[in-house]
């Protein structure tokens, strides 16, 4: 079954408000089985809700529409819809003895506004909305289907709850993804990495999708067919042969994924940071219990700080620099020392946009990690943009911990 | 001009990826005026993409398309775009060159599909992309104009900002508009207590839009007729009238107005951080050239480091708890002393979503301010999300550091 998802709303348009109605409706379709072909955003204006709906019909077979089901004047969808099904409005009694409850109950007197919102088309089935006195409403012509939600996100979300999915689920449920998260690979090396697997997806009558993100690309395995056992084996086959790339088949957050091996293993952590200057410490302490394992950082951006605090040498500042192995080593050495942990990450980098030079471009950044095992550091060129340099550098971090902590090489 | 956003990305269409883009290009457009009608969400489908342009055209004048220019297979906007505008793909060798010279100095490989990147539609203008690989694309035809831009949201902001909205900006000249940024209080109690001044904004026939993201409200105020005097005029006279409100009525960044006021007065900053965990420092560090005046900082997240790092006393902490005034007040004034800082902000609170109790609940944050005017702390209650808390603390800590500078209390 084919799902498209109409969001009526002004304020959908002028870029006041995020559009996480439409998100949540198909992921929720997604989970029984109904893929979302697409999703409409348009303003309370009658010509346009009409044609949207025209033509969303003539690609699916499904369409949930939200919004402008409130009782004031930009509110059209619903007489919309009559006009479009070519019905009338007529008064459904139990609905208005709802409404009359739901505002004496609050002390509210109940306007010809409120008492309106109980005008129902003839001929579609009204779903009760028990957070709201709007009505849902549900229409069937040709073996197609039309669901009309209000655009509270609460009071839609109540009624996919109570009424729409369960009746929706009964169709089929053949879609099944598996996800493969990675990190420390762009987009186009990792296609060129698994392309031999990437065949086989296509082979086995499966789906891939490139899901990049900034210093990470998620994979997605999609199958029509229900085949759960095929993508369930080609995501654990990928974690397998690529364990320092693939960090998670079920989490996204790797923060969360460190904490846990962290948690697991009874270790703690700490940072020393210079050019991400606190943004790895709130990436680690992101996670709900980070406390566990995390207890405190030294945020050195100076070389003085460098010194005083992390304990880094004058000599390793003045003959390599602020950004070079040697400084990002005795950070992460005098940070571990100083915090008394068993891991310490240390970040010494031009993030940009100026400080770079010939021979240390924006974008060059050292990390080292210290622990019982040794010292390691490793040099990385990212981009010219700072915030993202800072993020690429931290998540960058986290798994390069992962990897350490793990003994891959 | 009416404008249409096509958002393509299969991503899109299953719940894992918020629709973020048209939200921001839809605000970007009201900004210079133009109005967005609709916006369609639709997977890297062929006949679906070439079908949603085709629509979108009979509508609007402008439309513009994000997404699947990556360089995987399932990236198929630009071959249907030049299938559309029956046109041929061209090797630009300039676009070649960044390619290529963008992996380079990254020290990776140049693959073909990278290369492939750089095969652009003959006739369409070629937009510079800064910070990614895939080029944007800008057809007229019959007076209408289509553009297309990367999905990924730093590429298509950077895009955007430097060269479709200048282009688009062009067209509207009379519109004109003012912003005022503040900090420190909610949209609907901004709105009652700014009321007779919004009387006097539509009296003028001028537009006024609340703006609120978490933690700051912004207010457009617009002309249409190009009344710039009025405009600036009721902007300062805001700024004026609630100083601990209003930081700025040019840059959306709290750090970056903090930054010049330490600058200007050749001021050093420090912060000592616990439930904002480097946050802070990161927010302030997020503008170029915070070198100026900040080196450093320490992150407390134990009792332990807050004791050892800042040199918190033990029975403060025993007999108040982390999460007290007494406790803010140590760390800052601990901090102010081993950085050597003229301003040292503490932060300490529950960010939750467990820890609460009764008498201290998730959202308590106590933010402390030591300088040499003395040490001043306030308590704010936030609520019960994380990473909003950690935000709002942060916020809240730059614009309390503003007032405490310039003595507003």
């Amino acid at each position: 079954m084919q799902a498209e998802i109409i969001s009526i709303g002004d304020e959908l348009l002028l870029g006041q408000t995020i559009n996480t109605n439409a998100t949540w409706i198909s992921e929720q379709l997604a989970l029984i089985g109904i893929n979302t072909v697409q999703v409409t955003t348009i303003a309370d204006e009658e010509k346009h809700i009409i044609d949207s709906l025209d033509n969303a019909l003539k690609r699916a077979e499904l369409v949930l529409i939200t919004g402008g089901l409130g009782p004031t004047k930009d509110d059209i969808t619903k007489k919309c819809l009559a006009e479009y099904f070519k019905t009338e409005l007529e008064m459904n009694e139990i609905v208005l003895a709802k409404i009359v409850d739901y505002f004496e109950s609050r002390g509210r007197e109940v306007l010809q506004v409120n008492r309106d919102q109980a005008l129902l088309p003839v001929g579609a089935k009204m779903i009760p909305n028990e957070l709201g006195t709007a009505s849902g409403m549900w229409f069937e012509q040709d073996d197609k289907i039309v669901v009309s939600m209000p655009g509270v996100p609460y009071e839609m979300k109540g009624m996919m709850r109570e009424s729409i999915l369960p009746q929706l689920k009964n169709e089929n449920s053949k879609l099944y993804y598996g996800m493969v998260y990675t990190q420390g690979i762009g987009e186009s090396k990792l296609a060129e990495l698994i392309r031999p697997w990437e065949e086989r997806i296509e082979n086995a009558g499966l789906k891939l999708a490139y899901l990049p993100s900034p210093g990470l690309v998620k994979l997605r395995i999609t199958s029509t067919e229900g085949d759960t056992i095929m993508v369930d084996e080609l995501c654990r086959e990928l974690k397998q042969n690529f364990p320092k790339l693939v960090y998670s088949l079920n989490t996204f957050s790797l923060a969360k994924v460190l904490g846990e091996i962290l948690k697991y293993s009874s270790s703690t952590v700490a940072t020393v940071e210079s050019c991400t200057a606190g943004s790895l410490s709130a990436m680690i302490t992101s996670v709900p219990g980070a406390s566990e394992y995390y207890m405190g950082s030294l945020i050195t951006y100076s070389n003085e700080e460098k010194m005083k605090l992390a304990n880094v040498s004058k000599e390793t500042l003045m003959e390599f620099g602020a950004v070079s192995e040697q400084t990002a080593q005795e950070m992460a050495d005098g940070g571990r020392k100083r915090l008394e942990v068993d891991y310490c990450i240390s970040t010494t980098g031009i993030a940009g946009p100026d400080g770079g030079t010939k021979e240390k471009p924006v974008g060059t950044v050292w990390i080292a990690i210290s622990s019982s095992k040794g010292t390691v550091a490793r040099k990385f060129q990212f981009g010219s943009d700072r915030s993202r340099n800072v993020e690429m550098t931290c998540l960058t971090a986290l798994n390069f911990l992962r990897n350490h902590i793990f003994g891959y090489n």
